[in-house]
């Protein structure tokens, strides 16, 4: 009754530990820090006229999440720590033989030496090994020794950074990318017309289940976010997230619900700079080396839910910064990405 | 307000990818199968006459728990699986060159060529890489095409195996064999009497905060286990779990509580055959390649737990084997380990 | 800051206790039977050829669920226990007077002398007071002495009825009905066209929200079922009751989200014969004795639910039996009733 | 294998709707608001030098707990809303008849004319009908029309009262007056001593488990407050309360865990005053007009708890205010009552 497949796999590369930090731009800064500290319950670790610095409880760096007052939304640097000095150089010295490489600054606020690169489709990255731990103050210091800062109680209660979805006009170029230089696992793809048509792709330098997914850019854009994600322990965090966008006026996209693709519990709303932000739990973590990644195609793929939850139109459509035009290639029947 | 410290780290092995199997020992297969499979909600894979394979339905191996008759309660091979196959080599090697090893065999079921050996303190352990990945019958298909397995809705329905917990009788030894020989991350450590006496230490090769745990064998004995444990994805399975284990007259020794150390939220019963089997949830994921141990002492210990709840006398007195003596040595002031 | 108002009530009526037991007509019982007993983890109580009597884990009557062979689905008699022997006199005495009386019977299962009637949308109606408690047989018992049954733990594990929605051609008058000759409380309202178009009503003769609602019959008919309704003590028993559904091949045709009206957490899906039932839990008590009836017009309305979730069509086109035809009336821009 | 009971009942009187407000005196009156507002996330509505009106979120009164400075922690005035004006006159009559009543007031904040008198304990008590409804200042709307004040998502968020735990030397006579003079329904009873000796009760004039319980005093007080109980509507919100105490520092004394009297999900802390508060969700409604209390003796009734956690000796031993001397008669072997 059980059918058995054998595995096999080469040795894999373990360069990047995990996604650093994000940069989000916002046209509306105060008003973006009021969603992220006072609704989802960030705290807030340092402060410019342009600019802030945010964390949730749980992040052991000193920031992860960094605000940026700019013309029009959309995502800035996205900075991955690698897993080792040494590490960092391998993947520098590979960027840069590629011709992606931009070089290196001292780093943003928390971080060390940082090598700057772009991906195939003109996202602004970063790698880095030195980082700032992040040590409480008296007020923000937690009764758990492990824990590196107080949960507060203030709003949603982010415990996390979890991943990160970005818009890519060629998905399975930006997707080799960061398998090859990156050295990524890929975990699950939606592809469409026979094989022939990658809609997204889904990966991550560790288990946790994606922290980078590349989505198709229906409008034929460039250097563009989908969504950044932030993580709740329990699908009841996400159900009582929701309550309390609804109640300070935020508008809900999508969900609460579950994601077949990633069996993520998700719940999207747009910040106030005009963002889009899952708050999310639930998934699954993969410590297979030699993961075979799970694809799914349009009939598999279905709504993108796993309940039946349809995704609105907007969720292919819209990206930040937003741009005019419809979608270039007449967009296949993808009720949605993830 | 913000106090910094940088980290620095040398490159960290990474040979094991993860946990794959673990073999309890039981008087009482088919009470124990009861347990496994009736209330725990897992599935059997494989069945002889002295022994059952299982797996979690989000378990992407074959099996993972494998129960055998035995006369007394207890742990039995406990299988690692390697990140490739050079790394199994990598690891036999080391552990052959320090007299650890035991030598090669074909392997268990669903699993190839492993390579056996003891930790310092005499439990059985081994390392492989191929693995059968499970693929599910007819009727135990999921709807998901990202996971292994149906949930069938039976009983508590456990993901997965989290973590196992041995007794030694020196902590400090096996912990230095884990880090050095297997290439473990150390976790966290309770240490009392200023620093001079190890009662625990908790790590992990990959991203789940530990998947072995040393702790101190009171009673001087040697591989025995103290806990398995099995993992749910949300504090509220765990609360269900106890309704349904105290339903079915299955003794709850310990929780549903929240550990400080670890931040585990955890539930303790023993399954028929004796051992103590733990269900688990929350927690959190380690991503720092240059994480710093946190450490307790018997102030900050407490009671082991976060929310002040007492952890019984049993659970630092009782494993399996049960044997006869009183605690070795003055038993320190430990309420318990976690 | 404070604005308040001042309340005032005349005696209220007080002689219905609760929802006893509902009849759902099934063509296809086994299968019925399938969903109820094995998904969402009912206990069979009482078996004939053609009916099967069930019950939720926390019920204290013996049964609270029939389920009839029948041509078509729909909803049978229902059931309503009386606060007293001379409550149920005096309500059959109401209800004879104003011509619904249909006549006394010697109860059905589990309950003694009941007196049956009909709502003025044709709807088949009893009021009993006698009533068999509950015993569970020596398997079925549970831990709890304050717990009538076991908590199995198989599949949902509904604990007890919750509440009935009917379809009704003219909801204001069903609605004078419940409250006048019933005594039941109105909560809520959706009322659009400035107040003289009268969507739907819910009603309760105790403390939960609802236990009785009609919703406009788009299409006309008489008699017919919108859904039936199950409690599960959690949010969270929800989101794992859509799994489970899913797994097993069950269409959800709306959920698990939550509705504006009621704050109900809800799950919709078919069971086999046809009928709609919901898996429910949330909503909120209400204790005022002079409860005033929240009433929402088609701005307020919205899509029904709070987080933005919209409701299909067949929400609204679709009850048991089913009947041919389009809706009568243009129906109003209502995108769902609750 | 069904075992059968008839049950039979006599009219019950329905003149009380449920408890109303609760003052609590505290010695910290300011610390004892930190607790209430910024830990538990309840509303001030009104502000003296000497005393705080508070409200939870779902609460339809103005407010429904007072906090008054006094030397000494304990329960001052508890008052019960009537079903009708008529139902608050025959009380009145029937209390003051049996020489418990103290006359009529105006009301405090928020009622009109109340009835004030004694439980035979000697707590302060009184009934009234007139209540002003709260309605939300702009900021404090809900975006739910039927919920009267927004869900601000301030620390545990506590949504309504739930009900009140006294001491009293004489479990029985009060009881027996709950039950006579207020016409409540008893719900459980714990007796020890074959019958003989009545260490708690449990009542309720509504479908909620119990508004009032009388405990065993055992220090031979009298009018003594044993705690004070707050609703959330999940389980995991209780566990995310005690996340938040310990963070903030408050002692937890015992929970969060399950009882198995009431099947309440219990987590009992000491307000900054010193008065015990429960955070409180679970437990089971009670519908049948005709309930058999249940009844537990020494046996059954273990440690009071369903999962085997054991309650603390402060538990049976502490209530405000607190009193010198120690167990005036030997205690029973009584782990708990709450």
């Amino acid at each position: 009754m059980l059918r058995l497949s054998w595995m096999t796999s080469p040795e894999p590369l373990h360069d990047i530990a995990h996604l650093g930090s994000v940069e989000l731009l916002t046209p509306q800064l105060e008003k973006s820090l009021w969603y992220f500290r006072d609704l989802l319950g960030m705290e807030v670790v340092q402060r410019t006229a342009a600019a802030a610095w945010l964390r949730g409880y749980g992040d052991y760096a000193a920031s992860t999440l960094k605000l940026s007052q700019a013309p029009s939304p959309g995502v800035g640097g996205i900075a991955w720590r690698a897993t080792s000095p040494a590490a960092l150089e391998r993947r520098a010295a590979a960027l840069q033989e590629v011709g992606l490489g931009i070089g290196w600054t001292n780093g943003d606020f928390g971080r060390g030496r940082s090598f700057r690169f772009r991906d195939p489709d003109g996202h602004h990255m970063e790698i880095y090994f030195e980082e700032q731990r992040y040590e409480a103050a008296e007020g923000l210091r937690s009764a758990l020794k492990n824990q590196p800062q107080k949960y507060t109680g203030r709003g949603v209660g982010v415990r996390r950074t979890d991943h990160l979805a970005l818009l890519a006009s060629d998905v399975a170029t930006n997707r080799r990318f960061a398998q090859e230089l990156l050295g990524f696992q890929l975990r699950e793809q939606v592809v469409f017309d026979d094989g022939k048509n990658e809609i997204g792709s889904w990966m991550s330098p560790n288990a946790i289940h994606h922290q980078l997914a590349y989505v198709a850019d229906v409008k034929g854009g460039h250097g563009r976010l989908h969504h950044f994600s932030l993580w709740v322990d329990n699908r009841e965090d996400v159900l009582r997230a929701a309550d309390i966008l609804v109640e300070n006026g935020v508008f809900i996209e999508a969900g609460p619900s579950k994601h077949n693709n990633s069996q993520g519990f998700y719940l999207y709303s747009y910040e106030p700079g005009g963002n889009r932000v899952e708050i999310y739990s639930g998934s699954y973590l993969v410590l297979a080396p030699d993961w075979r990644p799970v694809t799914w195609n349009e009939r598999e793929r279905g709504t993108g839910t796993y309940w039946g939850a349809a995704l609105p139109e907007s969720f292919i459509q819209y990206g930040t910064p937003d741009i005019a035009g419809e979608a270039q290639t007449p967009a296949p029947d993808l009720s949605i990405f993830y």
